[in-house]
Formats: structure tokens, C-alpha cells, sequence
């Protein structure tokens, strides 16, 4: 029972993968942000399947309908309800697996917490929910930027193929090329890798690096709901996702506090730091710097080959590779990374109007 | 405004640095746990600072009383308040940085964000704050251990020096070096190395492991609290902690599908993993595997070396390096650690009790 | 922002009266409960406009979809979506209000809120609103029922007329008549009244008891949420809901202790009570008797009279009475007042699974 | 589980009657809040026993200790913890009910919900508790007034004695007597029958009227906390609570739409309602006319007879009539439903701040 996320500008996520369809309900938005229909449209086909060779081949439109909560264009204050009706779900590419558990996905737990399983596809535990998530995103997004703040996600590695420092690449390039690297080079390196991984009927893993930039100084709510704590819980509740840090993050492990340290200057009467070892966050409130982290992405659990496992009645089952799916899931993650992010930061500004009298 | 942590087993914390005390309120517990108020003196023992020649030689008790919600040494379902009054709070140290900036401090940001600061050693920013957390994490370990639920952290890393995985350590041997490394080679050189950073005046930085056993199949709250990210979410509101990553983390990006996936077995009736780079949560609920997970702590930001920064007038000011401070965050960080996870746990122990009719 | 109700049975509920329909998410239902779509459109149906001569002549049909949360007719434990469409908004009926504040209306609060309105049919503040909560409440109930727990309302009075206690009445007989109140003479006057209040172009206003039957010992949630404190928030939550008072209620505030106390005694092995002033709840929590209270609602304020008002330019403004209203809304509340009776106590058994070790 | 209060202004609180003593944790008080000791001190005064003839004559200081969140004499937006220590538990008062089922009061759920019960004056579930709430109260009502809202309560009935409406009383004169009724010869009535029924070891009820004066359009969370219902929500949380109602209440019932539509009207560039059977709230959102409420209170459940009734082994016992105890709680329920508005109240002006973009 755990479907809602955030406080302030809370979303309610409902649906499975070959039921009815996909939606959000979005209580807490202020009235008056513009619900861009476009905006929304586009960044579902973002995340939407069939969009590039490196990507599954399902097709689905990912069309979404407006359900509530908007009035000549603007929302009203009460919840938003989006629904993205499920249009391509073909529900006999399940039925070889609906009594077996498929190694690393979710069929064993949801059975051992639940007792029933919705087995078509994944059911609540397919990442089609994250659908969901990127259209409360869009509307997320569109609010802050009124506030001048800025989202970007994009994918810095794919298995040992790593992007260069996010501070050394033009950021409005990553809808350039398929696999979102605004690093042509490596992009093209990973586009590559991926390929091979899918002749080889094999999955790669991968990270996504998110960069806010023009967050205000002051938001974040210690001691639990650290700016950067409630961006983690975020981003680890993004299915795939193996770890999160943000900052030096691990590295940040093996420095010294005399070279860690982000030094304190002004720039004329903004209080700016040299260098940024904080990722944007100290004592889990915003500074006014860059805010970034890394995303960890293991490799996509169904594999194109046979693999050996159990059934629900206890028994040894061979679960077969079929189906289309992603060779590499974190082309499509970026505009996901992207969403929660804008939705932490859309109730972290809300939250933050409380903070002093 | 975010200083409670849970849903059901709920804690709520409160106190500064430098005030009457540190406290917490357990909203929430059942009826019957026992209190045994000496295994919570020995978790704040675990803690405190002045333990060994390798941590802050600042002494303090942290000797607490209970206020209230128990009975007869049981809990009696009602609020369980813990007070750990301060006995050594010497604020004249402060005065010195009273209106600057320390370097990758929240003297900023809070400054930034309420406009107005308890400068006394950081006030509610300091990790003092987390005593309140290993007192209340000491109740739900007892709790958890009336059902099996056994719960280890240790210092995995001090800068660049590595202990081996944690499934070839004897977790009963942690307490057993001033570290918390139970790898009595690793643990030497752990302590040499913080002993020569402390000489230069230096701080540095390390990686805390968790690690769960016998959690049974079911914790955990998809889509948005799954137990990983609640996991998550407690680790990232320590202090100095900037990542966290579990199971394969981010070695687990560079591997394909087919080695990283974990096969099923059956061991009698029981169902389990051949390998568990799932870490023993799939889809966000736990598998009945080990759950194992790893915190990133930077290093202290208080070093003894004069630092160039700010005030909040916005002038240039030199922060001198003074008082008693820890050269490295990590072995007094492994209680902190066992704490949130046995929060985290005792939470979802509760929660879980509602998945089934 | 407070759209959702319940803590672990949890609904959040959605849309306008003249958008595309009215939903509710519920977030929390066990699995394994049965879903009986007839059950959940009869429920609606006790509740739609244009069922008698009592109630508004507006026509809805009120049939629902359920988008999500079921497999195989039972819950699975994962958020249970359900939709209304709406099928007859003649919005133009309300253009003739569009900038008018009507009186006792939500118009002007609205509108000093949100700065914006959904002028058709009260938008967000209609009690077209209710019909998501009775759908939801069906479900809630059926989940009761398997527990034993039973759930009644009936109106207990209209205007001045009022039915007999409830102890003299038979419970089973309130769906034998239009008005919903199961003592026949009483019902004959009450609807006699409607008629003519209606034919008067005027409304009036009505009480709705409720009474909950085999509530087992140890519901409720002290201190903040004991369980007639939570009956009531979910009462005075409705539409038109002036008051709410449960066991002697304020004619409890005339007695002396000694009259009011309600004496225990064995019966069998179980603690029962001689009389029941204090409604079936002590300190918050259920004692095993009756549960019982009254919810007062206002008379409508829409009538088929002008009345004098603003508009939201400040200028006088006549309100003409039209359109297809209700003349008094207690019958159709005694399923809302259902439904949320349902919800509390379905979120109460599952809070109260926590309370022992 | 449910010792918490509030969303953004949120309070905690904890303790027992016997134990150490009571205490809150208010968190999500901004920052810059003046912390008047004296104030918060003469709000526990009006609460204490002790403090007039026609109250128990159990005696306790009630004197309180700020345990965190403030600094220089303003809250610092950091949690704010009160504690109220026991000086005056005479524990061996309750050894002769201590497995005894007093009538009417919370022994008997207590034990059914927990399996254990602090027998000790009640423990959690005695009314000592409301201290902690009269302290926070006293800090919200610092904030609001800073903001111009009022917040009053007086005693508007006992028994059948009943004082004219609040529109002809004088509010600044509630404090001139031992009753709190700001109606002179009412009171005088009112504390004659509280002697009365004294005499004969009695108790009786009573009814405490809240008037909000100067509340700004626009507070309020539709649909499920509407201030209307988050005000019932208080006033039903706290003990000896028996009904609550805003507005025309239950009287409203018997009126016709005609006369209980509130016509709005401009007054300078304010909109204004003629009358006000609305109470201050349409839609469950204020309108910035007077917001009032009557609270009912039951007869004191501790009488000075012998009761029939059992004991936790199911046989018969007799409940002696003993120590100090009030004969009516009306005068000291006064500051509470004070606190308990101003804690809703401040939640509401922090809820509204995100309506708007």
C-alpha cells in the first residue's frame, strides 16, 4: 500500500500493464499552472516503447486522456486525473509464464505478499506504470519552470561505456541521438554495445545522470526528508534501479575533508561555492548550486534464452525468451529520472513555503 | 518540516547540538515489546563519541531516560518518548563561527532557508540528532528479534582500503576492533590509515554495509516504498551520507542479464535463489534472501585546517580549525546504520500485515 | 489538497460534476477481497439522482468501470481504480451563474481560494463528488461483511419529524420506502413533508443516523484518531453536513454522571455494557456494542426562488431559481453516510492489526 | 497509532498521568515564531486542576520545560518540544481499580486494543494529556494573532442552563469567572448547579461554544478536510467529547432553504454575507465571516458512588467512588478547544499557502 508519492503535490499511481490502462491522479497541484497537453504527449512518447532500434519493439501509443482537474487550460486546485488506456496488450504472450516465477522480476514476491498475482505481463510491477509517473511529471516540470527551474536526465553510462562529467557537455543535445548521451561519441559507442547485446538475445545495465540547475537556496526538509533523501527514495522506486548517489557520491569516499570541501565565495550578493562536491545539497537543503546524481539501472531482467527456475507449486519450470523487450532499459529511463525528479522538486518548493513565518 | 520517519512504526525526533537534549517519540510501537533499557544504553554506547582514540575525543554520556509509553518494562501501545539530556555542550567553542559559513557545513542553507540559525555546533543539523535515532533503533531491533529478523552493519571501506564481501566476514565479529570491520587485517589498516589522516589534520571518507537476515518473503510497500527505497530513504537522511546502493549497486550496471539474473531453486519447501544479486528484494519486496546494501559517508566536513568562506554579511572570512571532531564518520556511523534499517524494518513488518484480507 | 481519506484503506477521489466523470482510487485494500461489481452498482444506484419523486429529476445512470486492482473478480492488493463517467452535464444550465456567487454555495470560497472556478453544476464541489465514495464504501463493506461487521443508515428525521430510537426500529426495512427511514408512519409524514417543501419551491433539511452492528473490542485509534473522532471527520467531510454526534450526543451534556455511566457485565465470557450511552466507543476505541450516531445535514441551498448576491466583479446579482435540484438530500445521503462509515472502519481493522506485538 | 495531529503544523504528543510527565513535539512551525513562555504558561494555568472550587481539588503545577526548537526567544522552524512534568501523582489513589472495568471510561478498550493497560489514573487515555495540547495550542495562537486571527471559547451551557448566543455576548469577559461564560448571571446560574451537583457526589455536562474571529477567506482543504471537518476532527479527539456542530448545527435541520441561505452582499470592496447560519465556512473553506461551533461534553464519568461492574477476570466488582476529581470539565475544556482551533487553524493558513501557484 504504497502507490502515492509526495506530500504537498502528491501523486496516486494506478494501473497494470494489460488491465484497462495506466493513470495518475495529481492532488496538490496549485491552481493555475498551465496543463500543457502537448508538453505531456511529448514526454510520453519519450518513455514509450518502439521508439528506436534500441529499444523494445512493442508498440504502444501511449495516448493519455485528461480526466479532471483542469479548466479552460489552467488547473483548478483540485486532483488532475490522467489515464492512458493499455491499447496493445497482447495477453497470450503471458500464459507460458503464468504460474512460473521469472528469475529476478517480481512474480515470486508478489505471490508470497499478496497471494494472487496478476501474471499478464508484469501486472502492477511492469514498468508501463512508470507512464504514470511521466505524465505527472510534465505537468511537474511545466510549474517549476515558471520557477526558473530546469530538469535535465540523461544517460551517462551503458555497461563500461561512461560519458564524460556532466559539467563537460551541452546538456540541450541529449534528444539528439537514440540513446540520450549528449556525448556523440560515446553515444555512438553505446548505441553500438546495445546492439550487440541484443543479437546476443543478452540485457545491458546502465546509469542515468540527473542535473537540476536555477533551484532556489532553501529547499529540502531535514532530518528525514532531506532534499537528496527524498530524490533517492525517488529514484529507487523507479523499477531496475540498483543505487543512487548524488554529489561525489562513492568517489566522494575516498577524498580527503580538505579537498571535499566546497569552498564559500560571493558572487556579487549570491553566496556561491568553488567547486561542487555537495551536488547542490548541504545538510540536505538546496544551495543554490547545480544538483546532481547518478542513477543505477541493472540489466533488464527478461532475456531472449532459457532460463531455469521454480513454479508456484514448488515444481522445476524452464521459463523460454520470448516476447519483445528493451536490451538496455536506460534510453527510456531518462524521461522517468526526469519526472520523479520534477515531482520531488514540485513538492520540496510547496513544502518549503512553510519554512519560515 | 520532516522530522518523523515511518508510517506505522513511526519515530519523530527533536533536540540540538547544544540545547537541553536530544530526544525521540516512537508513535506506533505494539503493545507487549519489551523495553530493555539496557541493550539502548549499549546502542548509544556503540555511538557515542569519545569511544576510542579514533573518534572525537569530545566526551559525552549520553545516558537517557524514558518519559513515557512503557509499563511494567513492556510497551503498552501508547507513544514511547526517550530524552538524552546534553551534559557537555560547551558553546563558547562555537562563538568563533557564530555568523560565518563553515565549508560544506548547513550553516548556509539553513541560514538560506528558516533566516534564522542555532549556530551552537550546528544545532539541529548536527549528527547529534541521530543518538535519538540508535535509541529508538534499539526498541526495533528488539522487536525484530522476536521474530528472527537479525540486522548487521560494519565498515566496508576507509578511503581506498576495501574489506573483503560481506558473505566471506563473520558477522559476529564487528564489535570486536575499534573500526567495526570484522576482517582483523582489514580493520588494522583501516585504523592505521585514520590515525595518519587525524595527524594531518584531515578527514576521510568510507562505505558502512548493511546487512539483514532472516527477513521473510513480503516486506515491502510498491510502487513507491518498496523496501529498497525505503532502505534508501533512511540511509540518505544520515548525516555525510551521499549514496547508497544494494545488491549489485552500481558494479551491477555493467553486467549483463544473463549472469546478474537470479536463478530459482526449491531448498525443501522453501523457495530461494542461486545467487542473489538482487540483494534480496525483487520488485521491492523482499525475497527471503539477505537484503545487503551499502552507504557512502563523505568525509567530515570539520577539519583542523583554517578554511577560506563567508559570512552572512557577505564578507570574506577565514574558519579556523578548532575543537574536537571525528577524522572519520564510519565506525561510529554502524549503529546509525543497524538503527534506520531496524526502523525501516519494523515499519514494514507492520505494514505488510495489511496485504492479505 | 485533501482529496484522499483513510490512512492504510485509503481512497483518493477525483473529478468534476460536469468534466468526464467522477473516480476514486483505493489504495490499500487487501488482497482477496471480492469484488462484486453488482453490489458496488446498486450501492450506486441507492444513490443517483432521478430515483423517486423525492429526489432532483436530473437523470444520471451512474454506472461505473473499474480501470484497475482486480483479477478474477478479487482485489490484488494493488490500487483498485474505478470510474464514472458522467452522461448527462447539460453545462449550459449553469452559464446563467457563471460569475455569481450563489448563496451558501462554495462560489465565493473558491473562488478566494483557488482564483479560479469550475463554474458548471459547483464543478469540484459538487456532491456528484459522493457517488466515488459510495463505489468505494461498496467495496469497504464487503470486506466488513466477511469480518461480520454490519453497517446501517436511514434518516431519522426530516425537518421537524422525527423517527422513533433506532433500538425500536427494524433495521432491515429502510430500503422499503423512498424516504429511507424504516418506521413506515414516520416515512409517510416525512415524504408528505418533502412534497410539499418542494411544491413550495423551497428545500429542507434532515438527520441521518447511522448505526454499526458487531464492531468487534479495540477499534479507534487514540488520541487524535479514536474511532468516533475519525466518524466524524468522515461526516462533516459531506456535502451539506452541519453537525455529528454519536452515543448520547448533546443531549448527553443535560445528564448527570450517575444516569449517563454505562455499567459493565458479564455475558457469557463477554464484557457488555447495561445501557449504551456511550455509543459503542470509550476512549476512542469500539467496546463491542452498537455503535450509533446522527449526522445533520443543512437544507439544500439551491431553491427555486430568487435571491439576491454578488458577482465576482463586486455588482449586485439576482439568482434565479432553476434547473433540477433536490428538495431535501437526506435520502440520498443515507448511503454516502455508508459509505464513509464503511471506510473508517475498514481503515480502523487494518490500523488496529499493529496494536499487539 | 495515532498520537499525531495536524499536517504541516504538526503535533506529537506523549506521556501519561502517572509517568514522568506529558510533553508535545510540534513540528512544522515556521521559523521566526515568538515563544512566549508566559503565554504558553498562563494557557496551562487555565487548564490545571486545582484552580477554582468548582474544579477538582487535586493540585498540580503544570509548569513546563521548552526542550528543543527555539533559540533567542523565537522558534527556529526546528522541532519544538514541551514537556510537563508529574509532580503530583498520587499513584496509590488507583491500586483499587487497578484490574477493575470503571464504567464509561477507557479501562475495558484499553485492554481489549492492547493486552496491557497503565491502570494509573487512566494513564494515556486521562484527560492530563490535553496539557500537552494546550501547550501547542498556545504557540499556534502566538502565530495567528501575528496574522490578526482570533480564536475564543466559552462555556455556553451546563446541564440545561444555557447562555445566550455569542452574538450578544461580550467575548473579552470570558475569563471574569470560574465558569468561563461570559453571560454574568448564566455563569452564576452555571457554577450554583455545579455545586449542586458536587454535593451529591454527581457529575454533570456541558457544552463549550468556539468562535473564530477574523479567519481570511480561502482556509480549508476540500473535500476531506474541509476546516469545518478538521475543527470536528479536533474537538472529537478530545476526551468526554460527545458531538459537534458549526454553524446552524442540528438546529439547521429543521429550517427551510429560504431562510438558511446565507445572501451575500458588498461591504466596501468585501464580500459579506446578511446572516451567517454558514458558520464562517462554505464548501468547507472559511469566507472570512465568524467562524463558530458548539462542542458537546459529557457528564464526568469518575462519580462519587459505588458502580457495579467487572473486573479483567469477568466477575463482578464494585467501583468505590474516590479521590478529587471535576464534577463538570466544561471551565477547563475551554483553553483546550482554544488549542485545538489554533493547532487547525495554523495547519490551515500553512495548507493554503500552496492553492495558488
Amino acid at each position: 500500500m504504497s502507490n502515492s508519492f509526495g506530500q504537498l503535490f502528491r501523486i496516486s499511481t494506478f494501473g497494470e500493464s494489460h488491465g484497462r490502462g495506466i493513470g495518475v491522479v495529481i492532488d496538490g497541484c496549485p491552481a493555475g499552472v498551465t496543463i500543457d497537453e502537448n508538453f505531456i504527449q511529448k514526454e510520453l512518447t519519450r518513455r514509450k516503447p518502439g521508439q528506436s532500434k534500441i529499444t523494445t519493439q512493442r508498440r504502444e501509443d501511449d495516448e493519455f486522456e485528461i480526466l479532471s482537474g483542469t479548466f479552460e487550460g489552467k488547473s483548478t486546485g483540485t486532483p488532475i486525473a490522467l489515464f492512458i488506456p493499455n491499447t496493445n496488450a497482447r495477453s497470450k504472450d503471458y500464459s507460458h509464464i503464468a504460474d512460473k516465477y521469472r528469475p529476478s522480476h517480481a512474480d515470486f514476491t508478489y505471490d508470497a505478499k499478496y497471494g494472487i498475482r496478476d501474471y499478464r505481463g508484469g501486472g502492477r510491477s511492469s514498468a508501463r506504470e512508470t507512464a504514470a509517473r511521466v505524465a505527472a511529471g510534465a505537468i511537474a516540470k511545466t510549474m517549476l519552470s515558471t520557477l526558473g527551474v530546469e530538469i535535465y536526465a540523461y544517460v551517462s553510462s551503458v555497461g563500461d561505456i561512461h560519458a564524460p562529467a556532466y559539467t563537460e557537455l551541452d546538456l540541450s543535445r541529449i534528444e539528439e541521438n537514440i540513446i540520450r548521451c549528449p556525448h556523440p561519441d560515446t553515444a555512438e559507442r553505446m548505441i553500438e554495445r546495445i546492439e550487440e547485446v541484443r543479437k546476443s538475445r543478452d540485457t545491458i545495465g546502465g546509469v542515468v545522470t540527473g542535473v537540476i540547475k536555477n533551484c532556489p537556496p532553501g529547499w529540502g526538509e531535514p532530518v528525514f526528508n532531506k532534499l537528496h533523501a527524498a530524490l533517492g527514495h525517488a529514484m529507487l522506486g523507479i523499477n531496475a534501479v540498483k543505487g543512487f548517489e548524488y554529489g561525489s557520491g562513492f568517489a566522494g569516499t575516498e577524498m580527503r575533508g580538505s579537498e571535499h570541501n566546497d569552498s564559500f565565495h560571493m558572487d556579487g550578493d549570491r553566496v556561491r561555492t568553488d567547486t561542487n562536491y555537495s551536488g547542490g545539497v548541504q545538510g540536505g537543503i538546496s544551495n543554490g548550486e547545480d544538483i546532481y546524481f547518478r542513477v543505477a539501472f541493472k540489466p533488464v531482467a527478461t532475456i531472449m534464452k532459457d532460463q531455469e527456475s521454480v513454479n508456484s507449486s514448488g515444481e522445476a519450470a524452464t521459463i523460454s525468451g520470448k516476447g519483445r523487450h528493451d536490451p538496455c532499459v536506460v534510453p527510456r529511463a531518462v524521461p522517468i529520472v526526469e519526472a520523479m525528479a520534477a515531482l520531488v522538486l514540485a513538492d520540496h518548493y510547496l513544502l518549503n513555503k512553510s519554512s519560515k513565518l
